[in-house]
């Protein structure tokens, strides 16, 4: 595994429920065109209230995957 | 919205059972006296341990709210 | 001078124009309800996209004033 | 102590003697106007020069305190 | 919008005029292929000096685009 | 309590579960050799990724402890 | 050079060698797919240990690049 | 200009008219004693309030040059 | 002094006088159980209000001390 | 490894030759009486200067561990 | 005031006594060749022990001055 | 040692070579007019990217030196 390279992507994840969730939608959606995803790594957490509530979670992750491919593009 | 003036409130939720219902328990105190909230960022997360066990979360919020009107104390 | 304690708020304001147009619509907004308004930092500077286009500015600033009078809550 | 909500206040505290005393002094202020205090946090330390001398100390502090009351203002 | 999955971008911006062109341009270049902007964050301001004058101005900012569509790239 | 001295260790704990249950697991590891642990502060919170999905949590915490008797190892 | 505008990737390269060679590593890779890179900003470095030696560098570098064709995408 | 040695320099410029200006002006300031400036980053923008309007800005800019001659003085 | 490892902890000193008090009581908590202290760093400065004053400092500090022995543990 | 604990160790190694070298000294050390390291995070990078040059570099490292048994301390 | 530009220098002060004595000696340190300081900035606050001790104190400070003649040297 | 009073430098020095190298550069520059260096501190590390390879490396560091003498410019 020492002569990877990987790239970090960042998203932000949104989520009525909770952190985790936020964080796995974005993983979600990355992997309809990210392959071999690795890590991820919180960068924030923040969200929206309405009528004096949570109305949902928005977490900033930064994901990283591997650059297996020629074609990867880096 | 985009000649809103905005404030910024920091409060500490705590809450025995998560990070999101710390938060939550912020909102909801902030409500009482505080109109037109519209969002929140967390800038810290710490809790305390008793007998060897999380007891309570305890999480830093910044909380954004619009000034509305002319008598909304800045 | 030597004596004087001062209190921050926290504002986030809009604009338009320019950064500097936002900042002077939140010192604008808290001098109606603050007085003796001193310095002011700015913390952070975004804004929203519209068709492509910057719509408006957002920047956060913080607003130093002094405590004067014996009234004046903290 | 597991369901209170805190709020922080950002105060500039001023003393020609001591970092110390620059933080007591807020701490002074702010009890004019503010009950139930619990801790502080100081964040930047700065101070004014006059020939050639350190002629007061300017020291930021963040303090935290209890919303005990329904009526206390978040 | 509770749902939407963001993606964030880093772009760096130029401008002879001032820091508000240089985002703009950068928001400009990115429109060419990124559709649905919706906000942008300044996360670093320098420029270059010529013959003892500003030459032009070098704005970094973070664009944030939603990803609507299942072919839109992570 | 205001002349204790307190030590702060750097644990990371993980779980398949939540944020939460990787401090607390952390914690639950530190009580077999550690007393007194009053406090955790969480700095980083990352983790895994498997097949598209978050496989585990791993939470970065500080956790304080008081330095009571004069055997505690510094 | 006034009016361009760049932008910035994040990789992670790998290398046994040294830091630099993980550098090396990721602007080779990332030469495979992108033209015009410019200049690199060190931004995380750390690495793998295995039998009580490092085993590999892991160093986080933010490439940029001009856009400098229509079809660049942003 | 691979083998040269750069020097930064920490000024605060004033102005009434804008945060650009302010830079500028720290420019022109410099160049009365110092040759070959290259670039600049700004790293705080901050500011005067007088009677509830900004009176002006400062904004604190790190500026580099050229160590080219044997007697300049680092 | 060149080939040295030194390994730093983290500690926390209380004092009702002042911060370098807090430093020195952690300090002189170390030393009942390690050897060879060196340096120490400032990383946070905090207390505790009691009844509108501040009843006690909270220094934490990281303390530097060389691994002189094979026994030392790192 | 999902379920892992680990610890962080803070450690400074020093080196006449490298900064690569430095880490590795860090790492050999600790190796005397820590096992299962698995990796290591640079967090600061300084060095002492005699006649002019550099003497040696000293390099702050966070050394991450496995907490396998049940008799490891934390 | 508004259209002057200042330097900021970066100095560490030590004393055996005190912070605030450590940043004095800078400040004094300083008048020796520099006219017009107004305000100092405490960056950082380390210090050497000896002998269980705190030896003395080491506090690094940017000090800011007017560059109020023609002839000063930026 | 305990009185001295140090002023910082903030230099780039660059190298086709190494990180090392580079530092090295920018300490031999200084000592052409700088006595009595003591230490650095690595503050930036990042380089130029031509034809798809790195350069030359760019490193930032702050240099820190005794003022002894009375006519040592602070």
């Amino acid at each position: 595994m020492d002569d990877h390279v990987y790239k970090k992507l960042e998203l932000v994840g949104s989520s009525k429920q909770s952190i985790e969730d936020a964080v796995q939608n974005a993983v979600a959606r990355a992997s309809k065109t990210i392959r071999n995803m690795r890590w991820f790594e919180v960068s924030e957490t923040r969200g929206h209230i309405v009528d004096n509530q949570i109305d949902h979670w928005q977490v900033t992750v930064k994901i990283g995957f591997t650059l297996d491919q020629e074609s990867d593009r880096a």
